[in-house]
This record gives C-alpha cells, sequence and structure tokens, in this order.
C-alpha cells in the first residue's frame, strides 16, 4: 500500500504530536515528520531526544513542504495557528488536527484556510494524564478509536487518506458528524473531566483543615479524581471554552441527578440508591465486554498487579 | 513476637474476608481463621476455594472459640450481627470490624456487646472494585493504611493487639477518632463515589440516546468513573445511610465549586479555569509525593503498560 502522505508537519509538539511520531516509525516506509512548538525549550527539548525528523524554528518552515500538517495545539490556538500558517501551505495540503472539540474549532480553522485548502478534522480518544514533548510513546494509538468529522463537501480521498494515516498508527478510524462527537465526548470525557478537577478543587480547600490526611488517604477513591484532574490545564480550558453547550447541558443533567441522591442520602431512602448502584455497575460490565478496559482490581493497584493475580 | 490472636473469627467472607485469611498465611504462626457467611452460596464457595481454615454454618459455631471477632459484613447490618451473636461470644473475645463508617457504627454495635466486651473498630483502607469470596487476595493490604478509631475507654492493650495483628498483615496502622475518620473518608471516599456513581447514571440513561456510544467511547475519562461506580451496592448505600452528615457537608462544598466552574464555563472565563486546574495538578503531585499511586501513565492502560515505558 502507498503511504498516504510523504511529508507531515506536526504543530505543537507535545504528546499527541510526539507519539504520531514514535508510532510511525514501526512503519516499513513511514513519513518524514516535520515540527515547530511556539516555546523555544519545547522546540530544544524535541531535538535533544530526537522526537521528529526535523524540529524548524518557524511556523512557516515547518509547513512548508508538507502535504499534511496535524494541529495539535490547544483548541483555543487552533484558529490563530491556521490564520499564521495559511501564506506558507502549498496547494493541496490537508490540514488536520487532534483537537477533543470539533464543531467550534473546525468551524473557526476552516475559514483560515487558503483558497482549495482542505481541512479533515480528527480526534484521537487516547492520552495520558502526562504532557508535553517527553511523553508520548509509540504504542498510543495502538487499538484506540481516532475520530474523522468531515462535512459535506469534504473530498472522501483526503478522508480516505487520513483514515489510513491514522490507521497505520494502529488507531480504529471512525467517522461522525461533528455535533455528534461534541456530545458523545461531552458524556465520555469533558464532563467527568470537570467533575473530577471540581472533586480534588473541593479536597485541596478541605486538606488545609485536614493536614494533608487528603493525600495520605487518597486511595479510597479520590486518587483516581486526581489522575484525571491533573491533566493539562490548557487543554482543558480550551475544551470546555469551546465545548460550552454540551458540557453545561450534560453537567446539568448531572447537577439533577447528584440532587436526587443526595435526597436519598438525607430521607433515608436505602432502596433507591441501591437500585441506582446496581444499575451503574452494569455499565461497567458493558465496558468490559467492550474491550475498552481491562478488568484487573485495579484499586490495589501495584500490588495486586506485581502478585499476577486474576481479578 | 507473639501472635496477637490465636483463633479469628470472619463474619461476612466477602474481598476483606478472604484477603485478611489469604493475607495471614504468609506468616509463620497465622491464627486459625473460622467464618460465616449469611447466604449458604457463599460459604460454599468459601469452602471450596479453601477460603478459611473452617467454615460454619451458624453465627454461633464461628464465634465461639475465637478471641478476635472481625464483621466483614456492610456496616447497616453490623449492630444486627452483633446482637446476633452475643450470646456465644467466650468472655474476653476482642470485637473489630473492617467498616467504612466508624461513629455511628460503633455507637450502634457497642451496645450490642456481651458485659466487658471490648470492641475495636478498625477500617482497612484497601479494596477493589471487586466483590465476594473469590476476589480476596493475599497482597490486599501490603502497605495500605488501617485506621482504628478506639474511644476513650478502650483498653490500650487491646487496641495494641489489633495494631499488631494489621501490621503482620502488611497494613500501615494509625489511630483516629471515630468522626474524624468519617470527614477525612467522606472528602477520600465516600464524596468521590457518589459523584462517580451519579456520572455513569447520566451517561447510562443517554446511553438510551447515543447507542452505546458512551461505552464504545468511555476511555476519555469517563471509564475511571465507571470502575469505582461498580463497586458493592449493598456496601455503598449502608455507607452512604451511616455517614450521612459528613458527605451531605461535602457534596454541599462539591455542588457550590461546580457551580462557580460551570459558571465560569458559561461567561467564558478562561483564567477562573486555567487557574484551577493549576491548583488540582499539584495536589496530584502531593498523591504522587506521598507514594499513594503510581505515575505510569494510566490512561494507556495496558498498552503503554505492556511496552514498559517510563511516564
Amino acid at each position: 500500500m502507498t503511504p498516504p502522505f510523504e511529508r507531515v508537519a506536526l504543530i505543537g509538539l507535545g504528546l499527541i504530536a510526539g507519539s504520531i511520531s514514535l508510532s510511525a516509525r514501526r512503519l516499513a516506509n513511514p513519513p518524514r515528520f516535520s515540527g515547530f512548538a511556539r516555546r523555544a525549550e519545547t522546540r530544544d527539548t524535541a531535538r535533544r531526544i530526537g522526537l521528529i525528523d526535523r524540529v524548524d524554528d518557524s511556523l512557516a518552515e515547518a509547513v512548508a513542504d508538507a502535504d499534511l500538517v496535524i494541529l495539535c495545539v490547544p483548541v483555543g490556538s487552533m484558529a490563530d495557528v491556521a490564520e499564521a500558517m495559511r501564506p506558507h501551505l502549498k496547494p493541496g495540503t490537508i490540514v488536520s488536527d487532534v483537537g477533543s472539540v470539533k464543531a467550534d474549532v473546525s468551524g473557526a480553522v476552516a475559514p483560515q484556510l487558503p483558497p482549495g485548502g482542505v481541512l479533515v478534522p480528527a480526534h484521537p480518544l487516547a492520552g495520558t494524564e502526562h504532557s508535553g514533548p517527553e511523553s508520548g510513546f509509540a504504542t498510543l494509538y495502538d487499538g484506540r478509536f481516532c475520530v474523522l468529522t468531515p462535512v459535506p463537501g469534504t473530498p472522501p480521498e483526503a478522508v480516505a487518506r487520513l483514515r489510513q494515516f491514522w490507521e497505520e498508527l494502529g488507531a480504529t478510524v471512525e467517522e461522525m458528524e461533528p455535533e455528534h462527537h461534541d456530545l458523545v465526548l461531552a458524556v465520555t470525557s469533558h464532563a467527568p473531566h470537570l467533575i473530577a478537577y471540581t472533586m480534588v478543587g473541593v479536597a485541596d480547600d478541605l486538606r488545609r483543615v485536614t493536614n494533608s490526611e487528603v493525600i495520605k488517604y487518597s486511595a479510597a477513591g479520590f486518587r483516581d479524581f486526581t489522575r484525571i484532574a491533573a491533566s493539562d490545564p490548557t487543554m482543558w480550558r480550551d475544551v470546555f471554552l469551546n465545548n460550552k453547550e454540551a458540557t453545561l447541558e450534560i453537567l446539568g443533567r448531572f447537577t439533577e441527578e447528584l440532587f436526587a441522591l443526595q435526597r436519598a442520602i438525607r430521607v433515608g431512602d436505602g432502596d433507591l440508591l441501591f437500585d441506582y448502584f446496581t444499575r451503574t455497575r452494569a455499565i461497567r460490565r458493558g465496558i468490559l465486554e467492550a474491550g475498552q478496559d481491562v478488568d484487573a482490581p485495579d484499586f490495589g493497584r501495584t500490588v495486586a498487579r506485581n502478585a499476577g493475580l486474576k481479578s
């Protein structure tokens, strides 16, 4: 199979971009990666660890010879970056991104492309709570989904090439309408992140009262929230500001449910609580059956893992 | 060192009791474990897998010769179990438990003990999202905390013996006032669990709309909530009903904060969001420094783990 792209420019050199490059090195004919990051420190680190083939000191150089440019910057910066690189794109270059929000962002980026420019938005559903050029790894996309959100008018040939690109990195590619993507992600990602951030913030306030006991005894459930709430602040600020409507809708539903459960606790309605917790247990089974998590007893973490026990 | 107890009765034969027995088998002189569970099926399973030395068919037999009885049942059942075993305890037997709530439960159990009976409440902060007699494992308590909540008047000798018992199982033992324990756990465990249950419940409703996409794309953050929300429904119903005041207090604080963040999203206050997310990131570092979690990039789960990558 012909490689879908020969020269790929990665704009933004963090976890996602780094993992694209490292992942592609497993291929027989990887594309050649150029790249640019706004901060000199990030570029220096990327050079030092050999993250991509060529780190450029300007956006213009990085995109000049690319036939695919992938914007790997926070979604709030994408329109500005697209505008800045516009004069330097060669004709026919496909522009894509890795943003967690699609409708608003695609709407803002598309007008910044040169005449005839092709935008194929993408969102690889993969990541860790780490960020920066040293956090990438080759297997990040293996078995994970990458959602493309083309709109009517997006050339099917460009979509097919980007699909092949992500499939070669190990991802399972799906297509979705941008608005639908944003609703699904509000449920599965954006609202859960905001809730985790909130709970950790509450505990941080109380930590002053309880003299770091919150940290000491965090293994009892709270710990899992802190991992989510350690994700990149800039990225998440932009996600919430750019998927405002869907996130607020889900948070509204969440608050309704939370009030119902709080009321059940207050009035001592044990049956309501029991039924609710039984129902949520079932959805966990669904996730395990779908292969989207492992059934290891993860609350025990390393200890259980090292003991090599089945769950 | 003399073993602190020769005969230990475990009432309730789930994850916690099973792990006590399996953990003690690593000792040179383990105590002899008897045990009882209300459901015949649980007793049969415990016998079949040899979980403890002797599974009895009545509570009376299980506790008759024990010098330590540990109640490993949901906190809502503890007072009833204590009352039922009361005529069968030999003088001097120490009664303990493993409940996640201390003040209300200890207050309800203490009056059910025979004259001269000694209660030393305990809470091992360990567990997984699995439950039942087959979910226990020997290393569950290694390096985890076990909090004892004696009250004024509890014989120090009894506290010292129970401390030795848990330390031999691998736990780090701490002492705390019952009410303080319940507040700390409301922050680190009870409120986070209710919030996770709520978010999963919301997603479960929406799943009907989005045709299982919530499960398919759960790796983006939601997955971590479902693991917490897969915990035992009976246990958690009882926790919330018995730690009502502290849980509702923390949930009240949580709702305040959530509304402040929702408002920031609505009005586009990116600075507030960024500062908040930066602050919560710091608490994660505190947890890693305290050795309460590993810094592996866990969002990638098995794939990253198998690749043997550092974070």
